[in-house]
């Protein structure tokens, strides 16, 4: 190919914000992160891995609901220090039940869709 | 209002990463990130402030380009660690003279639109 492959500027800890998006409603789904093993996990299975900061490991999303993004197209910004996964997401993202993460306003007025009970995909 | 109003959590800089997705069109646009002081700029201003890392300092984006955002709504994420800004975006996001910061896959694939040309608006 001959375009110029853009360089990831991945952060001291070895990590940049991933946003995923849904491809067909444009819908912002919510934001992780990534190490390069997640990005290089992503583009070999076309499912979204992020890097869990709390949990300090690699992680599938959806790997425990079911909830899974196969990933259309990775973007990245001019600086190289955020990705885009465009994704078509199975049942909803948030783990709250919602579509997508930023189901509330800034000042708390819920704006999202709920699409799953969280008690049964996560209560067992 | 009776809506609980979700709390901030600012990382230990005192920042969070805030996206802004264009309000109309849903494209993805940048993301930077923010301090207190920049969201209560943004909130009582209207226009997007973000805190620049490298020249630590809040930042209204377009001051210099013109390239305003009108925010019409801002969303915080289920761990209230991510905004996004649904804006009106004057001109186009990216310093590069496209529309949005992601313009590129991640294999150089060039699939943004240019909007403007960066040395007619910043050369001066």
């Amino acid at each position: 190919m001959s375009d110029d492959v853009p360089d990831l500027a991945f952060d001291e800890t070895d990590r940049l914000p991933a946003i995923a998006q849904d491809a067909d409603s444009g819908e912002v789904l919510m934001l992780a992160y990534v190490t390069p093993e997640a990005v290089e996990r992503t583009r070999e299975t076309g499912r979204a891995h992020y890097y869990s900061r709390s949990r300090e490991e690699l992680w599938e999303k959806g790997a425990t609901s079911g909830h899974v993004q196969h990933v259309r197209e990775i973007r990245v910004d001019c600086d190289g220090d955020t990705l885009l996964y465009l994704v078509d997401q199975e049942g909803g993202a948030c783990h709250t039940g919602y579509e997508s993460c930023f189901y509330r306003t800034i000042d708390g007025e819920v704006v999202g869709e709920q699409v799953f009970d969280p008690e049964a995909v996560y209560d067992e």
